[in-house]
């Protein structure tokens, strides 16, 4: 038994593959960003261009938020200081939870530390309360639903993606008395498409189903309120449980549900991972309820945001580059290979002072290796065209296939 | 099958056994703690004293935290935008990181969203990795200690607590050949009781374990630096990975474990609880570093927190309350029903401006409800005689039990 040589083994296979983590080490710089400060390689710290973060809106550099979260800090202090039960329950907990009910319709919202948090707690806590739950998982499904599903230790069924069909099968060969939850995204990060909602509502009508969607990069970008797809397709109110994130288009940190009161009150009493954690940072949670308040009632970032990407999508596309096809605001760029992958994202570091990482297995099944863009709307023509330019020049360096 | 009157009857079963929770709804003054205002019941927020926070040293109120947090406010933002790998991964947290390696006399160290993810995370990973790993825990260990091995669906070995002949006895049953790891606390927050860690490393030496210690009841305030009782018993070098958080002395938010390179990046790479959640806001990370920098060099906030709750021991123990017998800075007082516990909390709020939560099943064994206090270096005496005092008041009117 040598453990040390388990341990190595295990990096060497990452290693091998041409999938092993490098993380790049960086400082945005407020009221400047998509501009940030590279610590990576030497000489100090170089300007770069940030073109893959999840700060959708630039919302985590919005004044409000800044303003809010240097309020709460003054006002309370930095942690608060206990679980919900225990002396972590402020205030600004309570507001927000209200806010983000009203966000999606529902009676109530329970906060989680994250997003990942959110999804592993409340799936794996609401498949051991209903006896004989069955879990109806699509099969592009987040890592964090597929941990919260496999930890309820409970029956599960993987449809394939966003196919109703298959769905509706898998539905029906099941006995209609057992307990049934049909777990969703409503836009799937890595490939950038929208779940059919209603079609999967009226599969849980019919079938007797619980529904679970997960609306992480949705929420804030749309509907008029920024409630996500659910709010834009008029879908909320027939959706069991909603989950979002602080952290994305929010800009902040921490996730979320919203869902009828009993629902709620049962995650809430009975969760460990909700029960048993120091709760969010009243800073973050007055950021937070600044962020969700401001993009209730504006539409400019969103739509920003919108005109962003798919300007940048066109001109991928004019250059002949292989930007996969979308209808929402992610811009994927198909490498297919690791290794290329990342000798690509290395190059665009080095040598143009651009920052986008390579997404490899397992955030992406092997061999479909890419290039993810997220342009917000502070991202302008000027750079999108600068990054359009130093992406042919890599693709014609390196041989890549351009598209079709 | 009617979801809604299962989930009733799961809220029920918690009401029928008096342990249903009703969070209260407080924000702390700042500069002011252990004083905080409360707004349960009517007529707007009402003054309280706090004795349940884990912000045990009062470090969320440091001016040198407060002001780290606003200057990373001002210099990057709100939150951190993505994961470790995509574009989540700041100058501060590698900052810290290295802090924390230091704090324990490790080479590395990795930052969690949470003390809870870090155990989860950590322990479902590595018994992963290990082909055919036993893991041998305490019977007390935390929730989420309990939440890793379970998820690591490896074999689960429990000793009895602090049981050092027990655990040689699960451990010689073995297979030698088999990858064991024995996990267990320092401080055990419930009970206080401390850990016989070098006896427990004997143990793992003769065979052959790797050992996982839980020092989130104990980072900050034990040790000559806050290293923890690890460092205070010289067993920080024995041990192969050290667990903390930086939401309970150090006052932020947020959990870290700390061990030597090779695991540190199996765990980085391998564990979807790191991988895959948005990484901690560089503004709690910039709090976090101040805080833990100065528990480095300044014992006095420890030295008072250990005076205080010796003094309430005194206290308590002098007016024949059934004080626990600690020799850390716990002090719970047994009551041992969870509708009394509840009872107690609720008048000492009411009617004494005494906010101290009571503690019941599953946090503690059902029949051994208590409350818990934890008085920190800003609590004085007067405070602990008036609390002493109405304590006395509610034993006498509820006929409760006093010390033996």
């Amino acid at each position: 038994m040598n453990y040390d040589q388990i341990f190595e083994a295990a990096i060497d296979r990452l290693h091998a593959e041409g999938r092993y983590r490098v993380f790049i080490d960086i400082l945005r710089n407020k009221g400047a960003y998509p501009n940030a400060r590279c610590f990576h390689g030497h000489n100090g710290p170089k300007p770069i261009t940030v073109w893959c973060s999840n700060d959708y809106l630039a919302m985590g550099q919005h004044p409000k938020v800044i303003s809010a979260m240097e309020e709460a800090l003054h006002n309370v202090g930095a942690g608060s200081g206990g679980t919900r039960n225990i002396g972590g329950n402020t205030h600004y907990h309570i507001e927000l939870e209200q806010e983000l009910a009203g966000l999606h319709g529902k009676d109530s919202a329970l906060l989680f530390t994250s997003g990942y948090v959110s999804n592993d707690a409340t799936l794996s806590t609401l498949a051991r309360i209903l006896p004989g739950c069955i879990i109806f998982s699509d099969e592009l499904n987040h890592a964090s639903m597929i941990a919260g599903i496999r930890n309820s230790g409970c029956e599960k069924r993987v449809f394939r993606h966003n196919d109703v069909e298959h769905l509706e099968e898998l539905l029906a060969a099941e006995d209609p008395n057992v307990p049934k939850l049909i777990a969703f995204e409503s836009v799937y990060s890595m490939d950038g498409d929208v779940a059919p909602i209603h079609a999967i509502c009226d599969l849980a009508d019919k079938y007797n189903a619980l529904t679970y969607l997960d609306e992480v990069h949705a929420v804030g970008m749309y509907g008029a309120h920024g409630g996500g797809i659910s709010e834009r397709d008029e879908a909320a109110s027939r959706l069991t449980i909603i989950e979002g994130t602080l952290g994305k288009a929010f800009g902040v940190m921490g996730g979320y549900i919203a869902a009828d009161q009993k629902i709620i009150d049962v995650i809430r009493s009975y969760a460990p991972g909700f029960i048993f954690t120091t709760s969010l940072s009243p800073v973050l949670v007055a950021g937070a309820l600044a962020s969700v308040r401001h993009l209730k009632q504006s539409s400019e970032e969103r739509e920003g945001q919108q005109a962003a990407a798919a300007t940048l999508k066109r001109l991928f596309s004019e250059a002949g580059l292989p930007v996969m096809d979308t209808t929402t605001h992610i811009v994927p760029l198909m490498v297919g290979d690791p290794v290329k992958a990342k000798r690509i994202s290395d190059m665009l570091l080095a040598e143009y002072g651009v920052y986008v990482q390579p997404i490899n297995f397992p955030t992406v099944p092997r061999g479909t290796e890419r290039l993810r863009f997220t342009p917000g709307p502070s991202h302008d023509e000027a750079m999108m065209r600068d990054l359009t330019t130093a992406l042919v020049e890599i693709w014609d360096r390196l041989e890549l296939r351009k598209a079709a």
